[in-house]
């Protein structure tokens, strides 16, 4: 299983994605879930992807051979952020349905994709990418996508995402939302990527946490007497008065 | 859909539940899915019901018969709170497999629940019953049983829920466990219904809150104030400071 979140508020997006990968049980490894395609200057976009480990990196690989032999369509060329989520959502399909035929097998060869980022002249986006290959973006509304073990870091995302919060606000909640997910689903886990794309920089800055980082360890204990605090200033109910 | 708590601290036992089922989401209605039994001076229970409704309200139809019947084996005259969990597994097993078999339908007319309470001389226990009728007990490591929608409700209980939480504490935690759960899963809705055991009183209180009560309201503002203010009270990114 796989947690990613991109938020998108005024000042920018942020990424947020655990390393934790698993076959079983028992085959457990740390995999970077965030990819950064970055070109000064031009453009940057930051990819997640949650699903098929071999299909990921299939993906990734041809991203980079089509930037590279300059195809009429690649994540360089794109017009928005829209064709480029497309133009993701049909390699994914093509290269998951082309694993399916090899094996002959029933197995999920899917991914399910965010890709964020920024042209320049444009304004920044975020999309989430199906594994059947079409996307949607985030809303005013609900401004960050999610994919994989989505649910226990929603509540955070849904009370304090709004698109006038700070970007590093913003991070800061994606950082607790993530850590909710750990603490409550073995198969998503540390250390923790967070990438940060400032409105109009095109410059990814990336920061990668493990438990024994001090930020995060603070960031963990402040987090959790905070958490102790608002629950006791909560009303009394009436017969405690 | 469905989502109900209980929580067994040091000072007693507290339950949550939420009041929407639906059939569909143009058939949504409101019941009561926690049900009290209580028998002054000798044992008092509360319990509480996820999965298909007719199967529930036989069941607690039985449960009552079996009681004003003196059946060899009823809520009232079971030996023990697992005692009292295993004739409710059976019991609901032979209705939802009744059910099935008169309607030779593939639907699920199952139920998962909790059952917790006291019996006079023993200690407070709470017990999780699967549609498969077996159970499981809360641990002192994990002091908490949760059936239905149980992902988005869970992070608040896993950093929160101690057995040396205080009773009315803990039932502040079921609130905002439950309201986590109203904003991010339209099947699970308020009023919400909090039920408390203290130890050793044989006693329950009810407490029912929908959205226009001041105490639910007012504690929903301050735990989304709280929220952000925790947020900013999280460390600053090294390029912050």
């Amino acid at each position: 299983m796989t947690y990613c979140l991109a938020i998108k508020v005024d000042e920018g997006l942020v990424f947020g994605s655990d390393t934790r990968t698993s076959a079983a049980v028992d085959d457990v490894r740390t995999y970077n879930k965030s990819h950064a395609f970055e070109f000064a200057g031009e453009r940057a976009f930051v990819l997640l992807s949650a699903g098929n480990l071999a299909t990921t990196q299939a993906l990734v690989q041809r991203l980079h051979q089509d930037i590279d032999s300059a195809a009429p369509l690649n994540l360089r060329n794109a017009r928005s952020a829209f064709a480029a989520a497309e133009y993701l959502g049909a390699a994914s399909v093509e290269i998951s349905r082309a694993s399916a035929q090899l094996a002959q097998s029933s197995a999920d060869f899917r991914v399910s994709l965010i890709l964020g980022g920024q042209i320049a002249g444009q304004k920044p986006e975020i999309y989430l990418i199906y594994p059947e290959g079409n996307c949607i973006s985030s809303s005013p509304e609900t401004p960050f996508l999610q994919i994989g073990e989505v649910k226990y870091g929603k509540p955070i995302l849904d009370r304090a995402i709004r698109p006038q919060l700070g970007l590093h606000d913003a991070a800061r909640c994606a950082l607790v939302s993530m850590d909710a997910t750990f603490k409550s689903n073995l198969s998503v886990g540390p250390p923790l990527d967070l990438a940060f794309l400032p409105r109009d920089t095109l410059k990814i800055t990336h920061l990668r946490l493990d438990l024994d980082t001090p930020f995060y360890h603070e960031a963990k204990e402040i987090w959790n007497q905070k958490q102790m605090e608002a629950l006791r200033a909560l009303p009394r109910f009436p017969w405690e008065r």
